[in-house]
């Protein structure tokens, strides 16, 4: 059996990649990482979904903070507050670790992909993460007070300005990368749209120049998950970016928004699926527990 | 009275610098730091002397470790271990905040004399503590495995390869610190070369074009403090530098070393004089506590 391609950004898609990667040999599972949230901050090259999806495959995560590393320290935080540095965005001793040797391989010339295969390799991820693209793409938020750099939005204004538009700066230059491609021609066994967000996570992958289009070439299903239960996102602004757009939020107005690319749609059992133009798969999609993540990756591969 | 203008490398000249800081009011020390062992290392710049300084004079170093911070955690170090990156210098979680803040300023063009102004002010230092120059000086250690970078040389390779020559690279061309020129031309009290390393800590200083002569030209006194007591170094490779020389370690040999430069020279009470040729002056060189700090920096004024 071929592989399954999942597309995903951060936490929820991490959850679901976590799933997948329990029922699926390693050889199997290509999980597609959105880059658009990186971004350069003190220096460092800074990847937040690469991280996540890193961390939760390697069972590091912090479930406790819902991001970064677990067993971390501050000791960086604390002493580079003192020092009158920029600490709006947190990054623990341990998670720095990564940062630094990423920009310094970057640096030296090794693609992205490459510097996420060594480290994941090195903290025993058995499933490849895939950068979307080892091009440089910037998601950016248009806000009342103008563009936002992705991060200054999400984490250092805490989402508050409303969000008139998004862009994805350097996504027309940029090339998909190309075992993704590779793994579209491949005869995929499906592509699987994780439950994240889909105007800042899922869409910057799907705006690489030929994404969509290998997608529709490849013959797959193309499952995406809902990260919307009972009209609110378990984590994050989704939600909030519909209303923004004068859309309720809700499952099936995910489903519209991937509209003809999905084949399936997987949502929770009581959510209202009228409109949804794919075959709608009731299941539980909160995932809490290791459990649920597994339950939800089977369902969505019994699903086609 | 005017200005005691320090040349001070790191450890020993560091705690030199912190007797004299204790005895003079601040604007009355300035501390010229050797940056002829700073060095790029993980995409960071590090100045260990700089540091060394800074840490000193903030009542912040490692006392147990003789180097870095203090109250200093290792998670980083860790970590970036883990991830098989390069761990021979060690970089402590705290010491990082410092390396990361003076990197992503000296990016952004700021010189190293503001960039260490703003972190030493940040930290309560009182002197100023100025590198020596704000071009790029960079001490080389030949061996007989060719030129190695310093901290490679010091740090990685734990000084044991011979050393058959030493460099220091850009000194042609680097400008001394304008500061430093105008302190010499500023009538000094005093120029202290504090009891630091002559070969690697020292004469990059004196090698920057200019500054011997500008030391000559400011009339001042000049006094050194011996790094040798009884023909050993207290700290580093000193003594075993003169040795690869064909020249016995010995407090007098230092002097020779400086040569005409100095006027007045400070060593440990029992040591050999002989063929010095500058005023000696005995003291406790040997600096363990505080009070033994202040006592020498209190012995190195009395002298003039």
């Amino acid at each position: 059996m071929s592989r399954v391609v999942a597309l995903s950004g951060g936490i929820g898609g991490a959850k679901l990649a976590l799933g997948l990667a329990q029922i699926l040999p390693a050889e199997d599972l290509l999980v597609v990482a959105n880059t658009g949230d990186d971004f350069e901050h003190l220096g460092l090259s800074i990847s937040p979904d690469i991280d996540t999806l890193t961390y939760t495959l390697a069972g590091l995560d912090n479930q406790q903070l819902g991001w970064g590393r677990r067993d971390e320290t501050w000791s960086f935080m604390q002493t580079l507050e003192a020092l009158g540095g920029e600490t709006w965005f947190r990054l623990g001793d341990r998670d720095l670790a990564l940062h630094v040797e990423r920009t310094q391989r970057l640096r030296a010339g090794e693609t992205l992909t490459a510097v996420t295969a060594r480290i994941t390799a090195q903290l025993g991820v058995a499933p490849c993460i895939l950068p979307m693209s080892d091009d440089a793409v910037r998601t950016r938020i248009r806000t009342d007070a103008g563009w936002l750099d992705f991060q200054h939005w999400f984490v250092r204004e805490q989402c508050r300005p409303v969000v008139r538009e998004i862009a994805f700066a350097g996504v027309e230059q940029a090339r998909p990368n190309p075992a993704l491609l590779a793994a579209l021609r491949d005869r995929p066994r499906a592509v699987v749209i994780c439950p994240s967000n889909p105007f800042i996570s899922v869409e910057p992958i799907l705006a690489l120049p030929g994404v969509r289009e290998a997608i529709a070439a490849s013959g797959a299903p193309v499952v995406a998950v809902s990260p919307i239960i009972a009209g609110q996102a378990v984590k994050g602004p989704t939600a909030s970016m519909f209303t923004q757009q004068g859309v309720a939020p809700s499952a099936a107005a995910v489903a519209q928004r991937y509209g003809a690319l999905l084949t399936h749609f997987v949502m929770e059992a009581g959510d209202d699926a009228t409109g949804i133009d794919a075959r709608v798969v009731r299941a539980q999609t909160m995932m809490r527990t290791l459990a649920d993540k597994v339950a939800l990756a089977q369902a969505v591969l019994a699903a086609l």
